[in-house]
């Protein structure tokens, strides 16, 4: 893998680009990225080479060769109309991926595309509350799982050619259909983000009345009240695009804390106790 | 301070026996523990010199002069009939403190004590999911807030001890009333680990089904959830000490939740876009 494009210098483009640099898995990468500020911001910080147009990006320019990878990191509401537009430009020694939050959309944007073969889908389970290019760091997606989905409609040396990226930089893959994995992730990322900008919009309800919130924010506040600081342009479209996936989960959530509340209000101390002890049980899965 | 008696060897308990060593802030350290078992742990781990019984603690035994600091971090439904029992030994150089997360109850039964001055109430806002000696740490309350509540009830020497104790240890000091510490402290702390434990059980309930959970446990899911391995026998006895403070935050937290729910429900994407930004806005408070 020689030269990588990059479309979307932000969190998760920024730091796939520093990852690939600091393995020495690119020669040379360029980005495509749509705001001015960003894309100043991330030659700055030396994330890639030059920022390109997509045509370039993809195709080379003045007799520089086509990229190997190119990589899409854009918000998921962007990225199936991109896909298409990439894979309409794409030969077959490229491999496209993107790495976007949900797939189902996506994946059958891109369907019947001539090129689909060339795309690889994939989700690291990696990402900070920090959003644009300032926010990349170092050795990201490192010890976390990378979900690749539907490997089966992916031509077998483009996989081959994205599971080698992942596994250098340290990832763990499993693999399982578009649909699973948007349902898996509203359970396990998804309704973790709704659940943080709920809690602090309750704060902040109380917060008019109240100064001394800002000096008790310790006590288990800061790591559940973190991924509230989220990007709305980042997480609308997930939210909207996985919507009756994470309504379903938000439905359970909403019914587990309403069984909370109602055995405080009756004080069944040992049904408080039984629930409580049941939660620890997700010991089992986060050791 | 010279001679400390901790009661309750546990994370909290445990972890500032660590800082006080480690801060050369006690030149001895007994404790009293109710559990054979983590009594014997404690010793094990070298978190005290030695354990015995109340009295003994308090008063000291074979020529041995009495404990300086008397510290309680023992479960808040213990702590405030052992707070009468401590106060009812203690002499004049003698302070009494307790580091429990409510404290209404608490400052209500100790209220009308002949020894009261001797006593400050704080709550040192700081803690991990995990429980026993052997979740004691190293560093634990520096850089946090530590809420000393009702400070004109305690006497200005017993005040001026655990104040140079919270400081030398690094903690920052907040004032107010035990009625408005727990009021806080439900929206800060306790209302979190209410929703870690029901998004706990959210996943749960559905991973009877699934597998693919434990995967993809990234994405932010650690962070929310960590705190559902919190032991129920601390936080039982909070959240239902402080029963009508945790079910206001509860309720609007559920309420919320519902508002997200209905603006998903009708693809309401400017409500849910100026929620989010509405949430993100608890980067004043954290920043």
């Amino acid at each position: 893998m020689k030269r990588v494009a990059i479309f979307g210098l932000g969190l998760i483009g920024g730091s796939l680009a520093l990852a690939l640099r600091d393995k020495g898995l690119a020669e040379r990468i360029v980005g495509v990225e749509a705001s001015e500020e960003n894309a100043l911001k991330a030659l700055e910080l030396g994330l890639v080479d030059e920022v390109v147009e997509m045509e370039e990006a993809i195709e080379g320019a003045g007799g520089e060769p086509r990229a190997d990878l190119i990589v899409l990191a854009t918000p998921v509401d962007v990225t199936p109309v991109l896909a298409v537009k990439v894979l309409n430009k794409v030969t077959a020694g490229q491999t496209v991926m993107d790495m976007g939050s949900i797939k189902e959309e996506l994946c059958e944007v891109i369907e019947q595309h001539p090129a689909r073969g060339r795309f690889v889908a994939t989700h690291p389970m990696w990402g900070t509350e920090n959003s644009g290019p300032e926010a990349a760091v170092h050795g990201a997606f490192a010890g976390r799982t990378a979900v690749i989905c539907d490997r089966e409609k992916s031509d077998a040396d483009a996989l081959a050619t994205v599971e080698a990226m992942y596994e250098a930089l340290g990832a763990k893959l499993v693999y399982m259909t578009a649909a699973e994995q948007d349902l898996h992730t509203a359970y396990v990322s998804h309704i973790s983000h709704i659940t943080s900008f709920a809690l602090a919009l309750t704060v902040l309800e109380k917060e008019r009345e109240e100064e001394h919130i800002f000096d008790l924010a310790g006590g288990g506040f800061e790591s559940t009240v973190r991924l509230a600081k989220s990007s709305p342009a980042t997480w609308l479209p997930i939210f909207t695009g996985n919507k009756y996936n994470v309504l379903d989960v938000l439905r359970e959530h909403i019914h587990q804390l309403q069984i909370i509340r109602r055995l405080l209000e009756r004080d069944d101390h040992e049904g408080l106790a039984a629930a409580m002890k049941k939660a620890n049980t997700i010991k089992r899965i986060l050791p």
